[in-house]
């Protein structure tokens, strides 16, 4: 903790060594004292609302209509460019600030209005267009509708017999995304993130290729099994390995080439030095649109060699997927994605539905099934009024299942596939336009790779090392400038860039262009705010 | 399928055999027809509205309005007496009174409308006072407030960076459940589910007592790990074994007694006859209101056990936990959970929290951390603006997650300590009153067992088998009634109740009171209404 506060206090020595404007110019629009119920309701608690009182529909209704007003503001403040990001505090300031405390007592419903504004006031507004720190940024107004319906369906997902238009919507979309990605048939479920997903595809890859595995364990086979992803992969691949017994030292990092594509021949390498060691290959991750750099791991080569060995071929396209919805850009990044026995695509990311929603595809079908049902006759009985088939319970390691998928279908249905693919060539397009922004200011910004997908990895260079050849020195200076920028941005509050060191070079910025609303403007007010934050470094 | 449509028909047939009167004399009062966009922005598209269109604050906010108007309307429906539950039609029915097709072309904003409403027509009214169905029923105000807002906030909770005030919440209200348990300091989680949770606790478990196993698998271990539970337990323990690699064989059904509780003497003999065979006993799972009699393991006696033998002693009281909350009815149903390692507590079922919530704690700090760490320093870097230490990115098998406390944070704000005993003890209270109700027709219904918590497992006994003495055939006959009750409930559309078998018995009915709308008159009503729909049988 001491070397904590010592860096700490160096680096806000830093941060503040100059006078950043910023947080003076933007505004924070939501202000709790704005939203007053009437003095009727004001000192009611919820107990005086549905469904204990039930005349009480006017005073809900009164209560529920404010926080709507609050969120309806909070959408406006979202896009609107004046509006300050965040309000940045120390997590020991904010708990000052805030008010969280749950006393004995109820809060009157006044109180709970200023508390929803008070949240919203100091949330990071992930919607607005100057922020690009994350893989799901924006809000898309469709999907936030479907969300807010979601939550007054309040239902689980497990039985036809509490969700039936939700489970019929599930089988379409579904059979839709699978269709995309090529697969005739098969079986798909919508499952709480990326991380998840990847792991049903690894339980249905043991399951189908040791069936005696549920009930036996490793007993009986003649190796350790393992599995093979890139030194780029997303880390819940390698997770795999541990929560599911393996070990990691039994997930095997396989190189990647310096746009961080997996090396193909080096997956063979590796595979057959691991079945030289008496160990058993069966599952291959590949990477489609990696997380930062957004790299596509060559999928057709990595078929053939998972058709080679006799492994089964997961493509974990959670960040890229959304590209399978355009026609210009799923080639040849998604070619072979086919071929794969399983596929993880989070339309929560690209097609920016809202968190969460991501799914994962088989190639055959039945396998969720035989994987996963504990046959817990106790809860999806067969004698029911309708055809069983529609459950999806026992299908899940999770029972319960939230509803992730109204918020998409209505999403899909506002768009249309049109204007999903409209959505995706576009933000490919600004992606394209932010690299040659940076290629065009080449003494300002140094370009670290051609992107494939709408990551973009660059660093800012200062003043004082501008016209110097690049060199690793070099780099670690520029390296040392990232968390600097990125704290005078969130204390200015005007933008949001994320930056990160990986295997072979220290910090660098890498944005993210996934929201509906960023325009070229935005993008350029991005380098600007940056150079402008960074002047002095 | 055949065989299927052969039964369904015979199925079919009972269920219909006499007219029940029900679904004429309620309604069903959402219609879509009702919600109208003014004719500005009917036929727009989402292309037309925030973000896309700068301008668009009005149409935006109009279209919002419009969704909220039928919410508000559901929520009305949802508890009015006179409503339906559910508007039943099979699948394939059900397909062709739904529109749900995606087009090439966007829909127009009105018709989204018109999918909105649809949607909630045929939706299952799960807050409805007559919903009995589900350990999750009800629909609490604050709580779905609270998720609209999560749902506008759209954020994801793994950085303080992103999240700031939601993570600050986290650690109010998960250090105030864990002072709830009787745990000081300690670690907590909120994962999507129970089944999660539980998975959660056993990879800590299994991390604790074996630190190796992270990265080496089984390989150096003298024998194979076995873990244990009630043959009342939830099923997602037994998966566990399962998905961790330990295969479904090593994880011990401890035969329970017949009130549904494990029998501890039981589980110390199976723990030394695997240990008899080499095996190594590392891991109990009790539970605390177990998922169809809603009975609670023997907490100290088990903690006895797990103590003699060196076991992880983790309590799944995902739906007994709200009644921690009560003083009058957390002994002796709860005592000794003070004791155990790790407790799953769901707040989305008892304290009727929206789905998902469910929490997952510690009584050691740390473990959480070095159990599911992969060092994704690029994700989760240290060289900060702000003390890391309220990141929980690292924490989790999940990467992404999804914002679960607000609605909770809120809901209990707005409650208080005393609203949320006061909400365990009526639930308890009306589980007793419709024990005695029950009691009080003994001709008409059998209590199969006295509850310990808000399930009520009974049979309804028709006509022809009132008088005659309880056998096992008897027994057969009541359970072949449940099915076509239920079956008649879902086609009246008045009432939702479950019924399942047992390990000891044929189907019965399994009420579950865990609604705030719920009041003595709705229990009269259940009873009175399965009689009504039995009434031939």
């Amino acid at each position: 903790m001491d070397s904590f506060l010592k860096l700490k206090s160096e680096f806000d020595n830093l941060v503040s060594k100059i006078k950043i404007p910023g947080a003076e110019t933007r505004m924070t629009s939501i202000d709790p004292s704005n939203y007053k119920l009437s003095d009727k309701i004001a000192n009611l608690t919820e107990k005086d609302l549905l469904p204990h009182i039930d005349t009480a529909q006017p005073e809900t209704r009164e209560f529920l209509q404010c926080v709507i007003n609050i969120l309806l503001d909070y959408v406006n403040a979202c896009n609107n460019r004046n509006e300050k990001i965040l309000e940045f505090h120390h997590p020991e300031d904010m708990k000052k600030l805030l008010d969280l405390d749950i006393n004995d007592n109820p809060a009157p419903l006044q109180q709970l209005i200023v508390d929803c504004a008070t949240t919203l006031k100091y949330q990071v507004k992930t919607g607005h267009p100057h922020f690009f720190n994350q893989l799901s940024c924006g809000l898309d107004i469709i999907s936030m509708a479907g969300e807010w319906l979601t939550a007054t369906a309040n239902t689980n997902m497990f039985t036809y017999e509490i969700a039936p238009v939700f489970i019929l919507m599930e089988n379409v979309v579904l059979s839709k995304m699978r269709d995309i990605i090529g697969y005739s048939g098969g079986d798909s479920i919508l499952a709480p993130g990326g991380s998840i997903s990847n792991l049903y595809a690894f339980l249905a890859a043991r399951h189908k290729m040791f069936p005696g595995y549920k009930e036996h364990g490793p007993r009986g086979l003649p190796g350790d099994l393992c599995m093979f992803t890139s030194d780029q992969s997303h880390y819940s691949v390698k997770s795999c390995a541990s929560v599911c017994g393996l070990g990691t030292e039994n997930c095997v990092m396989v190189p990647s080439d310096e746009h961080g594509k997996m090396i193909a021949s080096e997956l063979e390498r590796l595979i057959l030095e691991r079945k030289a060691r008496g160990q058993i290959p069966f599952f291959v991750s590949a990477t489609a649109g990696t997380t930062v750099l957004g790299a596509f791991d060559p999928l057709n080569e990595i078929a053939d060699i998972c058709e080679k060995y006799n492994c089964w071929f997961h493509v974990d396209a959670a960040w890229g997927g959304g590209l399978l919805l355009s026609k210009k850009y799923r080639h040849p990044r998604l070619s072979g994605i086919e071929r794969s026995h399983s596929v993880t695509w989070n339309p929560h990311k690209l097609m920016g539905a809202l968190l969460q929603c991501s799914s994962i595809h088989f190639r055959e079908d039945g396998l969720l099934l035989s994987c996963n049902q504990m046959s817990a006759e106790y809860l999806f009985m067969t004698d029911k009024l309708y055809d069983i088939q529609y459950d999806t319970g026992d299908k899940v390691i999770q029972c319960g299942r939230h509803n992730d998928i109204f918020k998409l279908w209505l999403q899909w249905r506002a768009k249309g596939d049109v204007g999903f693919e409209a959505h995706m060539d576009r933000l490919m397009e600004l992606t394209q336009y932010e690299v040659k922004r940076i290629k065009e200011q080449s003494d300002k910004f140094h370009l670290i790779l051609e992107p494939e997908l709408v990551n973009v990895s660059f660093w800012y260079i200062p003043k004082r090392l501008r016209g110097i050849p690049h060199s690793s020195d070099k780099e670690k200076e520029l390296g040392k400038i990232c968390p600097i920028i990125k704290a005078r941005m969130m204390q200015a509050g005007t933008l949001m860039v994320g930056y990160q060191p990986d295997d072979r070079r220290p910090n660098f910025f890498r944005s993210i262009i996934s929201s509906a609303a960023v325009t070229e403007k935005d993008v350029d007010f991005m380098l600007e705010e940056i150079d402008r934050l960074g002047q002095d470094l």
